[in-house]
């Protein structure tokens, strides 16, 4: 069994997303310690998502041999969760977790363990992790993504967390990228996440034609390095479309980098490649054109790191007494 | 003649537009209490350009009784400036002012009169002047906007300017809103200002038939205001493009307020009324609904008055040292 680190305090850490709920132990440097996911149990019953999640935590403490009674843990929770969420009420919606609308997390957690609970969004913490320990470092503009089922993002400016009016800065999946496209689950009309997510990647090559493998985005990757052509213009749509959309985030922001992580970034060149074609023809500022885009290192820790941001570094990502609860 | 604030300190506030240079005496609580606008002088000296706006600086300061020797004068001038600009080395390239490029306007400046010179750009003044104010008054997470011959914007997040890394944050004009739309002036497709901006509405009209009075974006509200329908489809056509930028921008930055200014919203609902529908169609998630997006109300004082606030309210709107130099 791993041990917490010896030189000094831990936090604890959690990351919800749409199919996983994860929980850790992170030392004050930003190492995992210990962590534990288990699968979201996909129930319409926000109390069962809920024991799901409190089971998630609790083995994860005890696998590190901790309570909130021990002095060793840091008196507090840091949350990133999948979004929206409303952090002046501490509720959370997220589209993929349909058993939570406005959902009380932060008083749920803070009945069952009786500390401080941070939250902020999934996306928000993929950045701050990605910003402490990973492909972001030393950079104070910067834009965190996550491309998988969805489009998420979060908010480095100045070297704070940009959280905006009610901690859902970030967003850049739903903000759209085509006048006249297709409709977005949220909604709106020619979203980000509407042409560039995996699903809407895997649903756009199975319309053109792609039967390989199970479908899936991942299918379609495996298609794509293998050279079918449906595949490879599934990639190039998605990174057109994420290629204007961070030009012009980096055009309004005056960004010095982008951070790319998530399942379908994880193809690599087969993303990279258009979406850097695509950020060259919308990006024509001299600023704008000179920040770079790049994968993130951390893979899934970042949003257990970024997390635990809350609780080991609110000084640093909300100097000024912000730090999110 | 006016006279200065009898109450207290005054500070000097330099707006550099692409056809007009402005210059003002600001008091403490942001009121202008002497102003004279020139013409930009057109010219590709750069010596010239500057000697313009000396001429215009000495003029304010001579009808207010002052020089920078006069202890009611603050020590320094805050300048606002068409750009793109360049914080870090203090030079300006406007893309309206060709005499200038890479212009070394703060060094220029200081030797000339001896004292500090904070420079942001154009429409970062306004949305401060709008702040401060004007519109924007009491929200902490603002974009204000400048739809005239361009389409420029400034930031205000948490409460405080946010620069980017060059001092550029805020181009919104610059962001595209149509992957296959108008080349634009900067090298970009389907920039916001290519479509929207009062030069890009009137040649719009002009190709599909307007010819009334001299063509410009002026001609086409007057047209408009009495029924002309391809006057009226061309703020229409502007507007929509002004509700999808600015539904992405208060997605992606989970903005309170968003204030627009220029000549071109000067039209009112001609332009605010679609904008509104634009918006409506483009901005569906719960937070992004729900924010306001309203006319300015200082006119061509916000950006004098914003200036002014390098000098008079830098703790305010950079705290913790990051006033502009």
């Amino acid at each position: 069994m791993p041990s917490t680190s010896d030189s000094g305090r831990v936090a604890l850490a959690v990351d919800i997303g749409g199919s996983k709920f994860a929980a850790a132990i992170v030392s004050p440097d930003g190492e995992i310690v210990v962590s534990r996911r288990v699968s979201n149990p996909q129930s319409l019953d926000a109390d069962a998502l809920f024991e799901a999640l409190v089971g998630a935590i609790d083995a994860t403490l005890q696998e590190a041999g901790l309570s909130f009674a021990d002095p060793r843990l840091m008196d507090g929770i840091g949350v990133g969760t999948a979004a929206p969420l409303d952090l002046n009420s501490g509720t959370l919606s997220p589209v993929n977790i349909p058993g939570w609308r406005l959902f009380p997390l932060r008083d749920r957690l803070t009945a069952r363990y009786g500390v401080p609970v941070g939250m902020i969004g999934d996306a928000v913490a993929v950045a701050i992790g990605e910003h402490w320990k990973g492909a972001a470092r030393g950079n104070d503009n910067v834009l965190g993504m996550v491309v998988s089922t969805g489009v998420g993002g979060g908010l480095i400016l100045g070297g704070r967390v940009m959280p905006g009016a009610t901690g859902n800065a970030g967003h850049i999946g739903h903000a759209s990228v085509d006048p006249i496209g297709p409709v977005c689950v949220c909604g709106g009309i020619g979203c980000l996440e509407a042409i560039a997510s995996g699903l809407s990647l895997a649903a756009w090559a199975r319309s053109n034609g792609f039967s390989g493998g199970d479908g899936s985005a991942a299918a379609v990757a495996d298609a794509a390095a293998s050279g079918d052509q449906v595949a490879l213009a599934a990639f190039r749509r998605s990174g057109d479309a994420l290629g204007m959309a961070i030009a012009g985030a980096v055009t309004l922001l005056d960004l010095d980098l982008v951070v790319i992580g998530g399942g379908v970034a994880a193809a690599g060149p087969l993303l990279f490649e258009p979406l850097a074609e695509a950020y060259r023809r919308y990006a024509a500022l001299g600023f704008a054109s000179a920040p770079r885009v790049v994968p993130a290192t951390l893979g899934s820790a970042a949003g257990l790191i970024g997390a635990a941001a809350v609780v080991l570094a609110p000084e640093t990502y909300w100097p000024g007494g912000d730090r999110p609860r």
